[in-house]
């Protein structure tokens, strides 16, 4: 089981009628609550913990860290952002769910800008698996139909991901690339676009089971050490000429 | 023919006996000449001109920038780095060379730390073609043989390109992922390895040859502008129920 | 320009009557009226040709082939199935269309099977460009709307693209990556998904455009002889211990 | 742990002198003590057994297939090749060793020829991990080395793999792109360079513990089962205008 540390910005269901409905003790908990159940050890922070939540004390004890922003990415410091990254590089795994698309540490990771175009409507989604052997989607049939989404549409300004594994539709005539796997340093990382403050889209099994699943693959693995800086090796392996 | 501004950081030429003898006129000439001779626009710019010499008005006019910075990456002024970043995602072609895997530009726009191995020894390096149809490596051999070269191991600390075009050896028992292809926002990136202040790599036909192709294969595209910001798209293209 | 081979199945537009109507004088001819009309120059080859019109000395001639087959796959003799996939493996260009997708050359060279879900039902299909940068999407907008289309739905069994160019979203419900970039040996292959017997999806300038681009992309680079036999290197390159 | 089927050609050790010292029992045998001891159900099969040892009640048991084949790959009946590629796409794993990248199973699987350079010298191989957070190096240094090996050297006539993980060195001269990761279908391949019939590179601890995570990670994934015929959809899933 992985020791998972959940961060969310966690302002809409504080302040929002709707967001509080149904994620009543923040979408923290909802996610906390799917991963426990499935037998992983998790902690949560919050943006307004001091340090964000996210210490090196705390960061120490993480082997996978999901990440919920939205509204407020701006509001996370610089150096949070760069301890993040560090971790990342250094094989931690990281996992931004639907609006982290333009959080700091997503975007710092992959060095594209996240944009893509966006309508909130209550939609219909549903979520294809293209890469059926991936283990994020094991377990998990064709397509997950999401009955009412925040439309998030195509051109997403990402790298191309080292594995898709699966694309949404979206009733309003858009395609989503929604399930990426990136390779970054020592570090694995998975974003999710499902999820949304005022649908209960985190209380859907499917999208349990693939955060689950998400959580299982971006553990850290048993490699050497990262570098952080460029190392010099003086001597040659094989002697030279 | 392609409108490039080549960059250099233009200090081992001017401060270092060895560099100077083979780079008289820096490193930035002898690329220049090598992209002119194959018909290319080309204008120069170094670290100490104001601005870098990248000011919004000389980006206006280049369509791909070439890259070679070395021990002064931390001079490179942030804005200007920024800068750089959005035009590469706005189309611009970008080819860091060499020691520019730790810029400051090629950094942002991998979001890795771009650490390696090295070894400045002037043992042998022989380039792979891997991927033999890619345009960067028309009319280019099985592999290229350059005589005398600083090495560069593995593991290199990029994402996995999205095309891996060749592959060093080196004398010393190292291998490195030297032809790297990435797509970023509607850019086109190629790093390429060869090349150093103190062996006269750029003035070896193959690899004149190979830079002329990546600024052939970087210049920008007929796209869609980019977007800087998510779109807000309040209607939907399809009639919702 | 290019020489291209256009080949076609050409049955359906003898002997069904929508198809008729659509493409009076066979799906190859309005593709070739397409290509011609960029300049390149055209050739053509249908199924009921002795050796399907592909001879080697035709295959001499061409740089790159475009396939249209679809109910009659099982009639593509295997010699010549081996003799297409010897010559893309070669460098020559391949571009099988539509439902091409379990034709023989295109599996054979895929290794997988090719199945997907289909439906005729007439619905709307909205090709969206996912890698702006890409040649073959050279011209296009952010998306392309086909008024009229077969689906074709995920999961498609085909390897994970090279580069993934665009993905197709349909009115019933589907998505499919719809322009699928691979390298196979000197060879570039793109499949295209759009197209159909009784659609005039052959006539729309979007779709001829990028058939275009994908001709120009996929023609012979300058590459080292393929190999078809393991070759044996007696001397090392370099000393051994 | 994973039921596992090692295939073996089992000419050379029965026949030549210097395999039979290093694998007096077979290669087979020397695979099967080595993932036996790690926990894993094997079982194994030779090219002169009737089917070849491949039986479907064999491969209705067999979650990963190894295989070792050099110079009897037509001898492989192609039924049994059809069977086993079967077998992939539906989601059993395969790991092809070192002179089995001309295997039938592994040609019809990749679409490509598979030919390369070798050299038969006894030189020495260093193993480089370019992506360590892959399963299949879980545990391993940034570098193996071989003592004495076969030199297998670029181009190598694969598709580029869905992940490159390991690259070699060889002391005279060349590179190889010896570890590389495949989806197809439902199944996952890992082809594996190292290893010959008179080096004893199958005794060597690095070299078995990639290929127990190797088996590890082409398990079967609990996937939706694979289509064999492209499935027609009558019904929209969405209503139609």
């Amino acid at each position: 089981m992985v020791s998972v540390t959940i961060w969310n910005e966690y302002r809409h269901e504080r302040e929002d009628g709707p967001a509080k409905d149904v994620y009543p003790d923040g979408i923290h908990h909802a996610l906390a609550d799917a991963l426990s159940a499935y037998g992983h050890t998790v902690r949560t922070a919050t943006l307004d913990d001091p340090e964000h939540g996210l210490t090196e004390a705390v960061l120490d004890e993480t082997e996978v860290l999901v990440w919920w922003g939205h509204l407020h990415h701006d509001e996370v410091a610089d150096d949070v952002v760069g301890r993040i990254k560090r971790r990342v590089l250094d094989g931690m795994g990281f996992v931004p769910l639907h609006s982290s698309h333009e959080s700091k540490p997503f975007a710092a990771l992959m060095g594209t800008s996240g944009t893509l175009r966006w309508r909130e409507t209550g939609e219909k989604e549903r979520v294809w698996v293209v890469e059926p052997s991936h283990p994020v989607v094991d377990g998990i049939d064709e397509s997950v139909e999401i009955p009412e989404a925040e439309m998030y549409g195509e051109r997403f300004d990402v790298p191309a991901p080292d594995t898709l594994v699966t694309i949404s539709w979206f009733e309003g005539g858009e395609v989503f690339r929604s399930g990426c796997c990136y390779r970054r340093g020592n570090g694995k990382i998975f974003y999710f676009r499902p999820g949304h403050e005022t649908f209960p889209v985190y209380h859907q099994p499917e999208v349990r089971r693939i955060l689950h699943n998400a959580v299982e693959w971006a553990q850290p693995a048993d490699t050497p050490p990262s570098r952080t800086e460029t190392e010099h090796v003086t001597d040659p392996l094989e002697p030279l000429e």
